[in-house]
């Protein structure tokens, strides 16, 4: 490793996709670099606008890949997050959630009831009954809204009902618009929080990167200090922002979204630190 | 009838939830005033931009509700508008479509080969295969959004394959955010466009009303004269915008969404004419 550049921080935060891995393949010498930020017992930081996994099935995906000693607290998902969130800073008990079952998994994990999530009983079309049965209910406090590949107009139904309150929150676990999957991008789950937005004319609060949100939570749950941290990222408009923004050193690896001409173009706040090609040149 | 008011016009265009009926219920003086207009031999269209009938089908909801005399060549719906739209003047032969039997069969009638719809193939939560399955096809020349209660995660893959085409036109019937149903607003055609244009970074040409697409559409199949034609309907910036916008003399009813004051306090564009409390006083 780059000894003095590396003594510089205590805390590494990592972008995953495009930093660690490309789909399903790691980058070289990725597995090796967090191995090493592990063997010299700084602090490693996972942090994902991923929604669909919980902390725990995240973990499973590093193991899968190869990456050795990386366990769910190492991961900050913005599932993990938008519960924080709920939970801690909005007291929330009782949510209806748009979402898969690792969103709902870590809403649980803080105590937050959910309604829909991963209910089966919604993996269908609205049938007659329902548009009698369809009602703003007082006692959910938050809609929730992440990517679910379930999605469907039941569940915007459900969520647009509640959202007829003014005093339920809404909250997107992040707004990407698309989702990397299988070599394409399919649609994101800022694709069902625009849906919602839509027929309830609300904006929801967002958690994901660049959300200060997530750095609060972030904060909140581990206490690194940032002047001694990096944000390792592929994204000039969501990872390197969201560093700059939260005060901590960024560093944009060109293995993934964004170019060397693109860095050099961007506004102040999404310019990265350092630039390197991939994350092997940490090595 | 207010026979001097009724003489100034030869075609009479009305919107029709809030007009002439409420949900379920006609209201009062609605029947008898399109029963006179017909036996007057005026020129009656019904413009509305639901998007999951077609004209047979609206038509059968007129006789229902106890209208007479209403046939499919009286109603100027959105899915008809669009198939119009993209026959005649865009020349398209097939299209990709989210939307329900109404639209399907309007394309049809236009000779356009439709994939998705009504096709019971894509009620069902997207599957592993599918991923590897959803490309672009060069073959669709369109993809047509509109209101479907069957809409889920699946087709709005399927549309932002195609959507990646340059190619490919992107149309909406209308944006409308809801949609009532039941006594309530349950979510619009525009919730399913939102969605799409989130994920495929497009916007979509819409041709329900205010769209003066829908105007062109009507006035190359129905050849009326714009200064003796009166525009009547109950929302301020739909009906009574398209109706100056297409040089129609406008009347507002308050028996549905807008009020007195808003229309006083209306922008230029959207103020009508004539207001009266309800269609009866046509009578």
């Amino acid at each position: 490793m780059k000894q003095e550049f590396i003594d510089k921080y205590d805390t590494f935060l990592f972008d995953c996709d495009g930093v660690l891995w490309l789909g399903t393949q790691p980058i070289v010498g990725a597995i090796e670099v967090v191995e090493q930020l592990l063997a010299h017992k700084k602090q490693v930081l996972f942090v994902t606008n991923n929604s669909t996994k919980s902390r725990e099935q995240y973990a499973k995906k590093f193991a899968q890949l190869g990456f050795k000693g990386v366990t769910p607290d190492n991961i900050f998902g913005s599932a993990y997050a938008t519960a924080v969130y709920l939970k801690q800073v909005r007291n929330i008990s009782k949510a209806f959630v748009i979402g898969e079952s690792g969103l709902q998994s870590e809403l649980e994990s803080e105590g937050i009831t959910v309604l829909g999530g991963a209910d089966p009983a919604l993996d269908r079309p609205i049938a007659p009954e329902d548009y009698d049965q369809i009602r703003p209910d007082p006692t959910i406090e938050a809609v929730v809204s992440g990517l679910d590949h379930k999605f469907n107009y039941l569940k915007i139904a459900h969520a647009q009902a509640h959202l007829e309150q003014d005093s339920t929150l809404f909250v997107a676990t992040n707004i990407d618009s698309t989702f990397p999957t299988n070599g394409r991008l399919f649609p994101g789950a800022g694709t069902i929080a625009a849906a919602l937005s839509c027929c309830s004319g609300r904006t929801p609060m967002t958690m994901g990167k660049p959300s200060p949100q997530m750095m609060d939570a972030i904060k909140a749950k581990t206490h690194f200090d940032p002047n001694r941290a990096l944000m390792i990222g592929d994204r000039l408009n969501t990872d390197i922002e969201f560093g700059n923004e939260g005060g901590l050193s960024t560093l944009l690896v060109l293995s993934g979204v964004a170019t060397k001409e693109q860095a050099e173009a961007a506004v102040e706040l999404q310019k990265p630190d350092y630039i390197v090609s991939s994350i092997a040149d940490l090595l």
